[in-house]
């Protein structure tokens, strides 16, 4: 059976570690497959990689899952395997980052903290954990190795939680907010198509207040159905709410980022 | 024997589209090896994918070929395999995408349109059909699925033309422009070498009209044939010419860019 | 047993360089594992393409090791295959690059000019020896052919040495400079720790030159350790000294860049 590696960080591709990574998993575990999920996580943006992990894992084979956004690294934050009820295990710090993934992928059926010297490198850096700690956890636990092998075991209850940004009904208006900006210029937003389809229909003209500006569009299943270079509200590839512009950047036009609040009136 | 999947995008490697793609074609062919060959084609850019595709293709293992640059995702335009003489299937939209490069392989032997929901993810979303369709598409291939099982055959004839840029010979000059940009900076031309030869000789000095601006310069082989900073037409990576400084960037020299009309006169 | 193929380029991944080099491989050893190591060294930059090598080569798994930062292309530069006592095959152009990987995998044990036709693509190119010579080598080194194979063996004496910069004590300070700025804007330093343990002790506040600036920091084992915003020296991942500051960018605050000297004193 193939044994799958996925791995997601903030490394970004403009320097070597991604591939320093995947060289010692490979020297490790030479038959696995490495699936590059995204490393242009903002640097030490724990949330923005905790959201890409809950939406992408499950489409992932059931495998090892290494994610490295780790602003702490070197300090007393704990370096972790999370099993899940699909038969993952996913690798990485103790800081939020891997919790609602495991949660997509069933629940947690147990936490340990890497201890085991082992399983690490040697000689060990303090500033590049994802090589000489994470990767090869993440590798022998592809081989097969059990995760009680690496370190004493954990409560879920004692796993730091992610803040993440939830979407709010109030007198008849959703409040939400720009999650992230995907790089076609989209605003991807904390509000599910659920939250909405209570109150509203797809095809139907919606409000929506992106910080000072108030936009009128159609909630609509496609880009295809709105003129290029109009707005419109769409389901996005998370399943959430996404202002768009048909062609154009949602971001650019109406000055939004990361964290700027809209408010969605169906009146 | 080894089942190869090509894959081609504008997704860019800002989100985590490609990832998630990657990690649905090998949940449905594990043994599969997966060849990024462009994910930075520029948004919406449809000739753009289409003359990467024509000159790439040719180099890659027969295999499973998917491209998206898929401005239409969701409306009326056709998901298609085109299958090729080499043995080839290449997967994507009926937007002139896939082509060009089918023709690069030898040309076309039948194509069919993707409505069989069996090898369609499910749920699937009206605006990520790379992951709910076409990449599906592309693993199942890989697997060994027939073309004619993913829906009806249309005819070659039907299927969309790209339109793209030709050079021309008139009143003693060649008329052609720049087809895209490399990271370097070089001006990729429309023009081939073969337009150029029984006209001149390498080694000849020629002029060329970039936009409002006159440049002499050499046509050689190599950029070591030209002075650091000094240009030079040369043969690219496509067979085609390309204007280039040595060690320097074309583009911000001249304020050229992807359309930029050149003259290349050889008296 | 897996044959490993690592890549590192100047291609970056905004082309398709880098995908049609591995169609190319892929299509003569369909069963090798592929490393992508690094395509961002910045355009014809061969020391940093040499210390990037120098550093994570030692990581990856024993194989061919394929590298291209070639701004010779096609000029006299002769392309090149060198074998290592660990038992590797470095594959490029002899303009410095390899040399201080070899070193680092336990030394050059033969060096050998690719002249042989048989190992190239045809037809061939002036312009992308990374696709039609340099490409197919490694490809034919992971399926086992002979370095001999290639051409003529070429002494040790003989081949090109980069200019890496070297740090130095003097008058009880040490002068070093900027080797390159991470994707964080850390400046990674040409100085070891080694360079300073003798004169310092981790913990210790240090005085660092930076161009025109004077900073004064600790020398810490992690970034943990410095206040969020606070400057610190640390160990980097190639094992050397880094000036960082806690989740900000060094090279924006100090106006530091490649080259910028630094001058470390320890009173």
């Amino acid at each position: 059976m193939t044994a799958f590696i996925s791995f997601t960080s903030d490394f970004s591709l403009r320097d070597d570690s991604v591939g320093t990574v995947k060289g010692v998993m490979w020297r490790i575990a030479p038959h696995a497959v490495i699936i590059d999920i995204l490393h242009a996580v903002p640097d030490y943006d724990v949330v923005r990689g905790a959201l890409s992990l809950e939406a992408t894992l499950p489409y992932m084979p059931v495998g090892a899952h290494l994610a490295v956004v780790d602003p702490g690294v070197g300090t007393a934050r704990r370096p972790l395997v999370i099993s899940t009820s699909r038969g993952d295990h996913l690798v990485g710090p103790d800081n939020g980052l891997l919790l609602p993934a495991a949660e997509a992928l069933g629940g947690v059926t147990s936490a340990h903290v890497l201890t085991n010297p082992t399983y690490m490198l040697s000689p060990m850096s303090a500033t590049f954990h994802g090589r000489d700690i994470f990767g090869p956890a993440a590798a022998h636990l592809a081989l097969g190795v059990a995760p009680a092998s690496f370190g004493p075991s954990v409560s879920v209850e004692s796993l730091v939680r992610p803040h993440l940004p939830a979407p709010q009904w109030r007198d008849g208006r959703l409040y939400t907010e720009v999650l992230y900006v995907d790089h076609y210029g989209n605003l991807r937003l904390s509000a599910r198509v659920a939250d909405l389809s209570n109150h509203a229909a797809p095809g139907q003209v919606v409000s929506v207040q992106v910080g000072e500006r108030m936009v009128r569009c159609p909630w609509l299943r496609t880009f295809g159905g709105a003129e290029v270079g109009s707005p419109v509200l769409l389901e996005d590839s998370y399943w959430r709410l996404c202002l768009a512009i048909n062609k154009a950047s949602a971001a650019d036009l109406y000055g939004a980022a990361v964290g700027t609040p809209l408010v969605i009136s169906t009146t």
